[in-house]
Formats: C-alpha cells, sequence, structure tokens
C-alpha cells in the first residue's frame, strides 16, 4: 500500500472551528459548490478529521481481508493509524496502532498475521483485545492494567468493516445496518475472497472525490464505465436532454426486468434514500447494466462465472450503495466491489478498492483479473485526473463557487450531510438543505 | 513547461498586512538589502501575490506565441491560472482558467489551440470571450449569462503582452506605453518567431531574482555574459575601480558610435529611467555591446544573419528594457530577448526567458538554436546558482540586510518600488527612497 | 553531505513561548514521555532551536576533521550554516556562512580547504577572522569594519569541537571541559585521522534520537552492538531480570578487570553522571566491553591493530561520553568514534556519525573500513527504523504520554534536562526532575 500518513505538525486546534471557519460553514449557499478554504485550507482539514473522520463511522475493509484468526490490517485515518484484527473467537476488533510505551508505531505492515502484538521497540506485548500482557524490566508496582492498547469501536455488516474513532459513534448505524443488511446478505461476502485490490492519491481533497462519486454528469469522461452506466443516471424523467431519450427508455425496459427478476429471486430492489439525514447518511438500490446486464465489462456480461452465493441468476444488475462520509459499493451476481476514501492532507485522498469474488472462483479459470478489473482500475484513474483539475481551478483566488445541475442532487446532498454534520459537531445553530 | 502552481493552503488573508508585516515594511533601511521575512515568510509571499502581481501589469509573453486565432498559453501567476487567447478577431484576451460550474481547470496544457473554450470534466463550453455557450442538463431557468468565465485586463505593446488581475489597474500604463512604443517597435516583433523558450525554477524568492537582475556587480560570475555586457554597467564615471578603466573608455567609443548610428536609423536610444515612481516604473535605454557589438555572442557578432524588421545595420547594440515588478528585455538587430519572473513560493520562482528571431529566418540557415540561446542559458543558469545562495544565506538567521553599493542602485530602485507599493496597496503611510 | 537546512519559512516567533507552548511545558508529568506537539510541532521546533541548539554548547566536529590551515567544514544547525576553519595560527574559528553584503551562503561544500572566504556573489573577501579585507566598488566612506562576518562561541576539548550560537555561552562549560580533559586525553584525538563519516537523516524528531540513545531497553534489536554492549545497561542489580543474571555477573568479572587495567594505565574510569543539571549535562564513564573487551566487532577483538596514542593495551573497554543537547562518544584504545544529532525539521533529524584511527593507522594494513564501521553503521540504521516508527505512532491523537522503565533513567534524565533548559531560557517557574 503506498499511502502514507498524515504528518501532523500543527499544534492541535480546539474542537470548535475559529471565527473564520465558523463562518464559512455559516455562509455556505444551498446548490452551489463550496468555498474555495473547503477544500484547501489545513485548518478545514483538520477539522474534518476531527469533526467527520473522527466522529462518524468510516467504512475501511471488508471481512474477507481477514478471514483468519490473526488475520490483521493497518489502515490509515488521517493521522489515525488503526490495527484491525480477526481475534481468536473470529471476531474482528481494532485497536490504536500505538504502543502506550512511548508511543511506536505496533505494526509496521499494511497487512499480515500476528499472535499477540508485540511493539519491535521495546517488545511490550499485547494480546489481541490490546490487554498489556508483558512489559519487561518495570518497578513491582507497575500497573499493567493502566497500559491496554486503545480500541475503537468496531462493526461489521453483511460483511463491511466499520471503525468510529469517537466514544459516543452515532446511534443511528443500527437502523442502518438493519436496513440494509437484507440487501446485501444475499451476496454472501462472508464467502467471497479478495481478488484484487488497488491503492492510489488522488491529487484533491477528499470531498472532491466523494462529489466526483456523487454524479454522472462527467460519465462521457468514462468510456469503460459508460457500456455499464446509464447516462441518465440522476435525471428526473421530466428534467433528461432529448439526445438521453433512448437511453432512458432503455433504461425503463431494463430497470423492469430487474424488479421482475429480483422479485422471483427474493431480492430487495427499492431505493432507499437518506444522504442528507442523520449522521449515517446513506442510499441503496439495486438498479439494471446495461448490454447484457450482468455485469462492469464491455459487453455488460460476467466477468466471473462463479456467481456470488447461491445466485444462478447472472443479471441481477448492480446493487449499489452510497455511503457518507466516505464509502460506495457495487454488489453484482459475479462480483462485488468497494471504495474507501480515506484524507492524507488537504489536496490528497487516498482511494482503495477492492474487488471481491466467491471464495471458490480460480483464477484463470473462474476469471481474469485484468478483466474483474479492468473498467473500475481505469474509472479511478479518470475520476483522479477530474479530481486533480478541480482542485487546481479551486486553488485560484478567482474561483467562485458555481451550481449544481439537477442531476447532481446527491453533490448537494453529500454537502448538506457535510455542512450539518460540521454545524452538528460544532455547536452551530441551523440544518443546511431543509429548505429542498 | 516544468512550473507547478503554488498551492494554496493557507486560509485567505486579508487585504491588510499583519502588525508584523506593517512592522517590517515601515521599518525598512534606504540602501539596505531587505530584513529576511520578506524572502522567506509565506505570509510575505501571500501579500506579494495580492498586492504586487494581482495589483499590476504583468509581463507573461509575446504575441509571437499565440500567433493564430484560437492559439493559447496557459500562464501561472502565483496560484491563479490564466487563459492567454487569440481570438478570432486577431485580438488578445485573457480569461481566468476555472470553469464556473464546480471549479475544475479548463486549459491543462501550457500551450496549444482550440476553438471554443470546453471544460473536461462537464463539458461546459464558453466562447473565447468567455460567454457560457452551452451547460448541459441545466433547469429552464438557468441564466447562462450570468456563469462567464471571468476575464482579467490585459495589455499588448509592440508585441508584447501584460494582463493584470486587478479591476483597477494602475493607469500609468498608457504613459508608459506611449513611451516605450517608439524604441521598440522598430524590432517588429509582430514580424518574430519563437526560436526557443526555457522554463527554469529558481530557488529563491522572486524578489532575490529581481535583485539578481537589476546589477552587474557579480558579472564576473557570467563569463559568457561578460563578453557582451561592459563591466562598467552601473557605474558613475566617478565611482569607476581603477581596474575598469580600460573597459569604459571602450564603453565609451562603442556608446558615441551607437549614437551615431541610431541616429542614422531614426531609432530612439535616449535612456528612461523612472524604477522607482508609480506603479509601472521602468527603464529603457539602447546601449552599446562589446566586442563587434551585433549581439550576444563570444565575439558580438550576430547569432541570426536574418535581421529584424526592415534593418540593414547589424550594429544596433542592445535596446534593454527593464520593469517592475517581474520583467527584463533585450531587443537587438537580430533576434530578441524577453523575461518573466512568476512566483511560486516564498522560496520558488519561475523564470521563462523567451528567444525571439524574424519570422522568416530559418534554423539551420539563418541561426542555430544552440548559439542563439547560449549566452542567456548559461547566465540563467549562474544565476539560479546566485539567487540559491542568497536565499540559503538569509534564511539563517545571523542574516543581516547589508548596504548596496553604488552600481547596485537599481536594485535599491527596485526595493523601494516594491515598499512604495506594498504602503500604497496597504494604506500605509509614506514613500520610501524619496531622499535620493 | 546529505542533510539540507531547514528552511524557515514561518515569520519569527517571540522568544516567549506562546500560551499553549508554556502550557505544554508546564503540565509535563516526571517519568512520562512527553506530550505530541514536543515532537510534532513545528512550533516546537522552532523553540527547540531558539532555546537548546541556539543557547547551549553543541558538539559539531573533531579537531582532526580540519587539521591545517585552510580546512573548514560547514555544520547546519538548524536554520543556522556555520563554517569552522582551521586558521593560520592552527586556532578553530567559527563563523556565520552569510555574506554581510546580501546575505549570500559564502561556502557551499560541506568541507574543503580556503584562503581568505571569498564569497562568490560579487566577491566580498573576508580573513579567517571575519574581518572585510576587500568590496569591491564601494563609496570613499565605506566602513569594511561595520561588515565583518559575524562570529560565533567556539571551544575545543580534547580535540573534540563546541560551537555556541549564543553571545553569553553557558558559564559550566569550563567545569566540564576539566572534569572531561583527563578522561579522554589519553586517547590522542589530537594524533587521529578520520577514517570513516556517515551522516544520515532519520524520520524523526530530534529529541526522539536522543532518547532512543539514552537507554539499552531496546537493545535486542540490535544483534551486532549486543556483542559489545552488556544488556544489563541501565539496571540497577535490585532491578534486573532474572535472565540477566547470567549477563551481569560476566559484567561484573569485567568491570572488575576493567578497573585494574584502568588502573595500571593511569586511565580514569569512575562514572560522572550529571545529566540534568546545569546547562552542559553530561555522563563519563569508562566501561566494559563484552567478549575480547578490546573493540566494537563481533568477538569483542580489536578492529584496528594500531592503537590509539601511547597504548600498549589492547582491553581498555569503551570510555562513553553522553552529553545534552545533542552527542554521544565511545573512545576505546583503537578507534574513537562521535555521534552528533542535529535538527532539520520537527520530524526530520541529521545524525553524524565520525570514526577515528590513529593518524598512522594504514587502511588495509591496521584496519579495514567497512569492520571498523560495522557496528554502529548497522546500529545506527536499526535506530532509525526505531525512532521512525516512534514519530509516527506519536503523530496519532490516540498516543498518550508513557512511562518510562527504571533502566530508562537517562531517557528521563534528557527530557528532565531538556524542560528544564526551556523553562530556564522561557523564564517559567520551576525545575523538572527535583523529586527524584
Amino acid at each position: 500500500m503506498t499511502t502514507t500518513p498524515a504528518q501532523i505538525h500543527r499544534l492541535p486546534a480546539s474542537a470548535a472551528p475559529s471565527g473564520m471557519l465558523a463562518e464559512l460553514i455559516e455562509r455556505r449557499i444551498p446548490g452551489m459548490s463550496l468555498e474555495a478554504p473547503f477544500y484547501t485550507s489545513e485548518e478545514v482539514f483538520d477539522l474534518d478529521v476531527a469533526e467527520i473522520f473522527a466522529k462518524h463511522w468510516i467504512f475501511v475493509a471488508t471481512e474477507a481481508e481477514i478471514p483468519e484468526p490473526g488475520d490483521y490490517l493497518t489502515i490509515n485515518i488521517g493521522p489515525h493509524s488503526v490495527i484491525l484484527l480477526r481475534d481468536d473467537d473470529e471476531q474482528v476488533s481494532a485497536l490504536h496502532n500505538v504502543c502506550r510505551h512511548r508511543g511506536a508505531r505496533i505494526l509496521n505492515e499494511p497487512a499480515g498475521s500476528v499472535g499477540n502484538l508485540v511493539c519491535g521497540y521495546h517488545h511490550w506485548t499485547y494480546s489481541s483485545d490490546g490487554s498489556l500482557l508483558h512489559a519487561d524490566s518495570q518497578p513491582a508496582d507497575f500497573d499493567r492494567s493502566a497500559f491496554s492498547l486503545r480500541t475503537l469501536a468496531v462493526r461489521t455488516v453483511a460483511g463491511l468493516v466499520f471503525v468510529c474513532l469517537s466514544n459516543s459513534p452515532p446511534q443511528d448505524f443500527d437502523a442502518y445496518a438493519k436496513r440494509i443488511e437484507p440487501y446485501i446478505a444475499p451476496h454472501a461476502l462472508a464467502r467471497t475472497k479478495i481478488a484484487a485490490q488497488e491503492d492510489i492519491i488522488e491529487d484533491g481533497n477528499w470531498k472532491l472525490v466523494m462529489e466526483n462519486n456523487r454524479e454522472c454528469y462527467h460519465c462521457e469522461g468514462h468510456p469503460e464505465l459508460s457500456c455499464s452506466l446509464f447516462p441518465t443516471y440522476g435525471y428526473e424523467e421530466g428534467g433528461l436532454p432529448p439526445r438521453l431519450r433512448p437511453a432512458y427508455n432503455r433504461y425503463l425496459g431494463a430497470d423492469a426486468d430487474l424488479k421482475l427478476t429480483s422479485e422471483a429471486n427474493a431480492l430487495p430492489y427499492a431505493r432507499i434514500e437518506e444522504l442528507r439525514q442523520g449522521a449515517t447518511g446513506f442510499r441503496i438500490q439495486r438498479e439494471p447494466l446495461d448490454g447484457a446486464g450482468e455485469s462492469f465489462s464491455p459487453d455488460g456480461k460476467l466477468v466471473c462465472t462463479k456467481l456470488l452465493g447461491e445466485f444462478d441468476e447472472p443479471r441481477l444488475g448492480r446493487l449499489s450503495m452510497h455511503l457518507q462520509p466516505n464509502a460506495w459499493f457495487h454488489f453484482l451476481s459475479d462480483h462485488a466491489v468497494t471504495f474507501s476514501v480515506l484524507p492524507l492532507a488537504a489536496g490528497k485522498t487516498a482511494l482503495r478498492t477492492t474487488w471481491l469474488v466467491h471464495e471458490d472462483a480460480v483464477e484463470g479459470r473462474d476469471y481474469d483479473v485484468q478483466a474483474l478489473k479492468r473498467v473500475w482500475h481505469r474509472t479511478n484513474a479518470q475520476d483522479g485526473t477530474f479530481v486533480a483539475r478541480a482542485q487546481l481551478g479551486i486553488s485560484s483566488p478567482a474561483y467562485l463557487p458555481g451550481p449544481y445541475a439537477p442531476n447532481e442532487y446527491q453533490v448537494e446532498d453529500f454537502v448538506c450531510w457535510y455542512i450539518n454534520r460540521l454545524r452538528a459537531g460544532t455547536g452551530a445553530a441551523g440544518e443546511s438543505g431543509e429548505e429542498q
């Protein structure tokens, strides 16, 4: 993994935003992109880490990445380093990757397998629950129990792993989990394996990465993805440009088919869209794919012949989920792909993409890994270019916030959610986007 | 082009300097180099961008770089990215390179040719005057006229292109243009082409790059340039060191010859020197070259056999112009060379050097591009070393401002101009250097 | 030399720490590692440069590095560049490497030999005592005496060179010099030469580099060094873990032998340990080496067959000195090795290691340079890894100060000395660690 953690060289800011930040939050104009400092200022970046990434449930991995007891990942969330560990009870635990002796990072690889957690510096040894088992050369009155590794909240839902750095995680996550589980469970992530994983660093603020994900207005820039996604994404029927009418008719037919197929396979498909509300904003829906309608590929046909779970029907479209603040997902009949956005600095963001296939799928027989990755590998690179150009343009003092089009309503949803969360976290009044 | 824009990671400063900056400006001692923060502090850099580069006429290019309708350049001025475009009426226009939708940089190459300006992100399409011609998928009440590209002031004088980022550009530019045009016009830049262009990044503050340009006290460090420039540059006759007396006598003879030649060719030559005054400080003079007196070359002979404009006399010396805040120029009988200094960060500066020859000159027959560039290519590299050493030394807390010698009077002029402009821009009282 | 100076891009801070810094200094808990900003904040880094590195005696070199008149070194201490020069009287002088004209760095190589000091920019020429001998083109009333190079305090003790950037250097240095000289003098550094020198950049704060040096709790991570150092370093007999009992018995035997040998050779060996007190905290002791007891090597045998000074006894153990704030040393019968820690930025530190052998020792005959360097070359690299992991872990907001073990008492001594010096320098009340 090529991501590097943000180095914090600033004195810690107080939780409350400075006067200028408070003013920026206060004066945000609905329907318009944010003012430049939200994307370029390190002060806002610190605020985003403290208020967004340290107070919400953050999608960081899939359970399939740590299948066996002792398997671990290290994940950087801004300046935090978090250990995700499958413990001896096969549960996923999450610990801060900071030795309680003199602060050394304990695990220094992105992934691996361990027994106890042993700091390489002075060999302080912790169990997988963080208890300090052994520290050499201490005085008789040394109280080991006072120096456990700090833990953090961790939740798994249908094979997806979320952490929360706050001691009081958002309470709406239970409701969220309950609602999405029936959609995702049939894809049986518990019986998948990692076919591929890629980390890229985008030269832009994490919110630009998210905003870019939340609309298909730019999808002409994605020749590979355009074979699979209908270009009508985000439009209401009344607002369709005439040129998209044929595609829309094709979409309507595919969508009707998909509903029948979903019902025949007892798969939920209805859209739930609560992107602005509460702490855990999300959207989930089963939607048709263009072409053959089976998977992300030039002709819409499967990219893995071994289907997930108990599926025998390949034409299940894409079960897509958008999640605030940092993730999106596509679950198909033949594979799943997850995206996790992690902030590095005001102008640097890590994007991790993970492709999962059935645990019994065999590379070379059931799937070709290059073909499996092709659409999103290229789409990610194209999006990286868009994000970098946005970051550069916004860095000019000539930049002014501009209007979101109707088919960018999910960008507006994301921005409203973000501003609402800053206001909620910092005690500022008012909710953004209530007038819509 | 290898320059990269300054990434702005600071909350925008108010226009007025902070108390410490105001004090630094106030206490500047005439005749001495500036205090260290003027060269090393990012706060001063922001102030320089706002007060100097965003409020004055900045030389950025020659018309010959964009000869045809649709030809464009993108120029970074601090965090600004500016598009210079030859429009369909063959006029040069200047626009901010920032899409009015979500801020993406529109043109991402240093130069090229376009029809309309199309943002690659969501295909918002602008005409060459910045009008928004088309934005897909907008609601019926969308007012395109509210989202034109932001333009900025642009002026051309005798083939040189200047922009001003301010809405109220300095008003003394008309007078300046009127006075320099008769000097430069005979060199007929309208009928030149770009023979070569080089961009280098110097490891020093932009003011050190300018100060270095404004004296020949260091010209012993320029073996190639010393074949052409008299080492007596900047001296008054009474202050000449004895060792320079022979060179000075040689200079006097060459200067007398040049005056006769200039008069015979109806070329203005008299020095105008108003480097400290007003917003558009400048100096222009036709001066002799050493050796054969024709061009920048080891023996002073021509480096291009096809002369500029209607010239048939090669011994026209150098028509040299120094311009505040960021440029200098040499116009000769056989070529012209322009220099544009653009700030990147407190300790990083871009220098663009452009060599122009007659549009009918043929490489390999009339000129050899390596020979053409030789003197200034090497001189720039030598100057880059001097600037880097100055930046390093000034970064030491042991640095103290030191005295300018009499032959560095143009450095003092530059610094006085700079301090005056900061005072004028920020409302501080007093003018620097009035006592001289 | 690969070190680069810290570029100062901040407005100069006032000498007194800001409120937050004062609070951090005030609330330091004895026996615990420092809070994170001490290691990660650039504000603290600036304070450390101003209060620690600019106000104390800093070990920077050995006299053997500049044996001949005209020999010089340039040393970066934070943003300072210092010239160390052997002058015509064979004395070592120290000058700021900043021209008094326009601030250029005068000497731009890490080491070399010069006559007068000539700035390469405008050829201002200084004598080795800093007097300005010549500045061309000045007016008649130019007072050269006002523009000498700024000097700084320099001291040599038994062949070691110390500088102090302050005008009022700590006065306890005389007493320090008087006490250590009898220990070091027999090793006759005046008759040594540099066999090897290495500069590495560690990815951590300078205090982490020092703290790492001040304990052997982590020495299991040093397989090469563990052949020479007894693993009982830092333990009091009562606190020994049972597994170290055999090593401790071996140590006691070796120590008894060493005392006899030292007395037979009239070498002082007793420990002086005043690491917390005053400005010039230090510790010196002659201690046994494991194995053959002669030198740093896999079997403890000599790595140079030509012994230092007048020695004919190889089993002299290691005369080791720890010095606040930035150095440690080992003087053996066959070679000496010195370590100088110089800060580059909050998270970057230069470590220079120098190996000295008898001036008559011949490489290839008396010593093999790879074998000579082996133990500390590898140990430095291992320590660099530990320091980098500590810096990364401490950068996490989850980091909390942790407890030093009894065998880390010298780390606590270093931290108490550091906090005491900040308090003394900034006028804050109280001394740290008085309760111990």
